[in-house]
């Protein structure tokens, strides 16, 4: 099959081996993968990251709990944000049939235990033409909701992960520091859970007009105005979460800096590097600041029903679709902020 | 009236004019009062946090709900864990009387708005004969309660808000790093409150033997075992809080590297420089950390009745007195925590 491939962290499409279902697994074809950011961010500082975080573990062996982590020097097939058809089905499936659309976490397990789908050597993510996932983790998508929709799940998850770590709640207010695609999806379930003020800030005009269909209140080009003067500017004075969607080095410091006393920060943008604050800064305003990841089984299956009712268009947020052939362009593409959000790679299209 | 006079970051002992009670206010003589660590590093970095302040916040108006600050060139009495006797009554006072023995919150108001005393040209703390309070504020010490026990009150709040501030249930456990005043204070705190296991790290073996007095299970040497080490040798299962009570560049990274996943981070350390993170540490992990500062009035006065209750035995924290005098060095021997932990400046000692 046609696969886009890591290796040696450079990206290229190649032929691969199909790959097949083992015992409690389903052969499917890929209808819709999102391309998401941190894979972006994988083949760019993945090897620093790897790197740094040896340095930080040293000795120790891995916590048999996380996923086994890939190879770089073989091949890596990224993609995790999947929407997949059935095709065939690997012995003891007794759930799923071949023609069912499903929807998974990115996660595989076996006799050798877990395996991260899209970050794994043995099971390939969802930017090739199949991919093996296990029936117990498949969700059925609704019939008549479109594959493009459904692959928006596990991006919209993360959304909701990180506004329910931040424990915002009715009556409170939300700063949204930039409007990539976790900074989309935060704003999405704030709106979806009714919290408003949405204040957010972003360089790019498009992504500022994407807030705004997604749900933001007020959008802001932090050149002509900061977020924080806006919020005060409509309302500056619910209890505030701000929320940290760039993750490059300087935007915690710079958050707390903006952070009024006693506000939460939720930190979800993925910076790769090292930083500084100013721990008196947090200290003198008693900020909370959280670090979120992922999402809970719970929170991924609410994230397809949430899109399954329509309780909110997120048609918006999908600019653009490629074969797997065009996975390279697509990711040079997402570095121009104001020419594509999510780009989704939709094999033989 | 003798006092220890701060002046352009120096600490000298003078006769200073007493100070004269306004309406509403009582003039006291001070019975006891603490020396705080944060007195210490405001004499080391108060000008470095003030140039700091102000290069982040510019421009901008003070607020109008903080205290006023003090100006380095003039005099400054530091001293704000004091336990007094009222001995003269402003205009208007009515329910206290001389005689009264009294704690406050160090905080005294009048025409001109909020003063932190201790932290003001014009209200000075307890490193004096007298000190002017306002009635408002005063909570009687219940007769019996000697004033060096009474003087706790406010390092005591401190921890009462740092554990409140953590969120810490009954079935957490607990690591506290660093057995400073603030450290022993969260330690007592979380001993009242039935936390354990309460396992501290402190290079010196004397306040080792003081966090164990005051209610740590488990004392560790860095250099022999770490806190996390130490955690996972008698429990390693239950949801976890650390508490950072040391507040130099680095604590906060080490905490985070040595934090389990999801575990709370409690930074009551008063850090005063830059420091540097590891954004990823955080991300991974899904650690929070949050800040804490003071308290709460209520907190303050749940303090002073736990001393006066005897819920805990404080005295092991209170390692020597010294009159007004004493004060520059008494500053000196703290520097050495083999020899001190709290002392106590008793005027006329």
């Amino acid at each position: 099959m046609r696969a886009a491939v890591m290796r040696d962290w450079q990206l290229r499409v190649d032929d691969v081996p199909d790959p097949t279902p083992g015992p409690g697994q389903v052969l499917t074809k890929v209808l819709a993968c999102g391309i998401c950011g941190s894979d972006l961010h994988m083949l760019q500082h993945g090897a620093e990251v790897r790197s740094m975080m040896k340095e930080i573990n040293g000795d120790a062996p891995p916590d048999p709990m996380s996923p086994k982590s890939f190879e770089p020097e073989h091949d890596t097939v990224m993609g995790h944000e999947f929407c997949c058809e059935v095709v065939d089905l690997g012995p003891g499936v007794e759930n799923l049939k071949v023609g069912d659309v499903v929807v998974s976490m990115p996660v595989a397990f076996d006799a050798a235990g877990l395996h991260a789908v899209g970050y794994s050597n043995q099971y390939n993510g969802g930017y090739a033409e199949l991919m093996v996932l296990n029936e117990m983790l498949g969700m059925k998508v609704p019939s008549g909701l479109p594959a493009h929709m459904a692959a928006l799940t596990e991006p919209l998850a993360v959304g909701i992960h990180a506004v329910a770590k931040s424990r915002i709640a009715k009556g409170d207010a939300a700063i949204v520091i930039g409007a990539g695609p976790v900074g989309l999806a935060c704003i999405a379930e704030l709106r979806m859970q009714g919290i408003g003020p949405i204040v957010v800030a972003d360089f790019s005009a498009k992504r500022r007009e994407l807030a705004a269909l997604l749900g933001a209140d007020e959008v802001v080009d932090p050149r002509v105005e900061t977020a924080i003067d806006a919020w005060k500017r409509i309302d500056g004075q619910k209890p505030l979460v701000i929320f940290e969607a760039v993750g490059v080095p300087g935007m915690i410091d710079q958050t707390m800096r903006i952070a009024p006393r006693h506000a939460r920060v939720l930190v979800v943008g993925a910076c790769m590097q090292s930083d500084h604050i100013f721990p008196m800064l947090g200290i003198g305003k008693e900020l909370t600041i959280q670090f979120a990841l992922g999402y809970e089984p719970h929170e991924f299956a609410n994230s397809l029903t949430a899109i399954a009712e329509g309780k909110i268009d997120l048609s918006p947020w999908l600019t653009g679709t490629v074969p797997v052939d065009g996975v390279p362009q697509a990711f040079a593409d997402l570095a121009n902020p104001e020419q594509h959000a999510k780009i989704l790679v939709v094999p033989g299209s």
